[in-house]
């Protein structure tokens, strides 16, 4: 059973034709979530924006004006989605040769990435988990875990902490966090307080 | 006599201000199409999208979600608008110095062309049929039949066909198409199977 | 006591929550200007534009179509903001990390600038009096007064008249303004014609 203060909630002016919101989901003025999207709970999607069926997104998203997600776009939990940041999923549209619809390529974006306003995505591309790309940038390839990535195309620019910190070389952040190098990009390491925790597990 | 099938459809969270929109063309929510624009035939106009007089579509032209279309803008039959594309009419606006509307600059866009996701256009260029403006890029100058754009401002990076597929040095592409180099850019030429018809045209 | 004539309008299809906008001033459909956003007179707000609470604008500014002003954004009279123009307020957005309101950065646009279409603006930044951001560009640090600027990242390209005239080596323009260069850019000088009235003035 869920109560009215679970359900999401849809502006006025606003239009959700899907049954597949989550709770606590809030949907502003002027947006549009397409029947058969699937949005977690407890996401916000702001004003003018399009969720089209086939998209996906998770848990605690947040989805600023403007945000445009079609069919084939996957985005997991925790993701900021920066205003007017707009997705594609037809890498060469022509009106006189459409694709079927189950050629559209699909783009993922791992958990807590962000993504800046105005961000431009081609499809078909991998995004890390706490990836960042700055504004205005246009992303034409995957991009590693915690990598910042920016430019027009976005080039590799550095690694970025799950807090959102830059980190030095030395890959330690200022909040605690420890990184490595991965194949994928950057792998957290368990922070020296975990590990002594873990040392006095046993005295519990 | 225009059937209730071929009349241009209105989402009832649109603004359609226009009596010169063709048959069969959709307009979805939260989109305005001014008095005195001009639509084809079987356009489809996404949602966001704002058209205003003095704008020309032809038939068949796909506007994404989003597109800004203003007056002096002309689009050819069969155009792919991505989302968030965005032109513009005003070379050096000023509010302090508004431009006459008789000297606001015109903008074509030539058949079959196609302008990606979060293109956005000077006024005055004149972009050719067939040509491919890609994502995020900025068209500063004249795009020339068949010429593939993109960065910001747009450079010209190769020849695409009609189909969207990319061409070669051969000018030929896989899908039957042949082209000549021509002073605006690109010439289809006639296939080998349509010289062939030609040759067999007397023994019908 | 304001006439009918002299209150804001507000088209049918927008939403003005904000009791601080100013006579005359027009917002149109699908725009939305949220309660504790303040608008001067006289302005022009187009369609799915987007002003929050905490942001400013002064008198006469054109704001158009999809422009995103969010809290923390100062912009003064006269100003241009080009369609889809989006600024920021947060430096590193984190879903995970939300900034505390009272951290967002502020933005100021000086008096009688021109933002050009799709520019994006990122958070901190001071934009000159009548400095002029050229189409598709990414504002990521301070703008001199009457400076040009343009690129991903946006760099300085040049001066600018008032009127919207390009300035040659000399910093006088055909619309008979002269400048000098200042700390903070160009500023104007009296012209020829000013000066001669000024001498005439005890004779009158």
């Amino acid at each position: 059973v869920t109560s009215d203060a679970q359900a999401p909630f849809t502006h006025e002016l606003a239009m959700c034709d899907s049954d597949q919101v989550g709770a606590r989901t809030k949907i502003w003025a002027y947006s549009h979530v397409v029947a058969g999207a699937i949005v977690g709970d407890d996401c916000k999607i702001g004003e003018h924006c399009y969720i089209e069926d086939g998209a996906t997104l998770g848990d605690r998203v947040t989805v600023k004006n403007g945000a445009l997600i079609w069919r084939g776009v996957h985005i997991d939990d925790d993701v900021f989605v920066g205003p007017r940041a707009t997705f594609t999923n037809d890498a060469r549209p022509r009106v006189e040769v459409p694709v079927p619809a189950d050629e559209l390529l699909h783009t993922h974006v791992g958990r807590g990435a962000t993504l800046c306003a105005s961000v431009t995505v081609l499809p078909g591309v991998r995004i890390g988990i706490h990836a960042f790309v700055g504004a205005a940038s246009l992303v034409t390839r995957d991009v590693a875990d915690h990598a910042i990535v920016f430019g027009v195309p976005a080039r590799p620019m550095g690694w970025v902490c799950c807090c959102g910190a830059r980190l030095g070389d030395n890959l330690a952040c200022s909040c605690g966090r420890r990184f490595e190098l991965s194949n994928d990009g950057l792998i957290e390491q368990p922070s020296t307080a975990e590990l002594r925790e873990d040392d006095e597990a046993p005295a519990r």
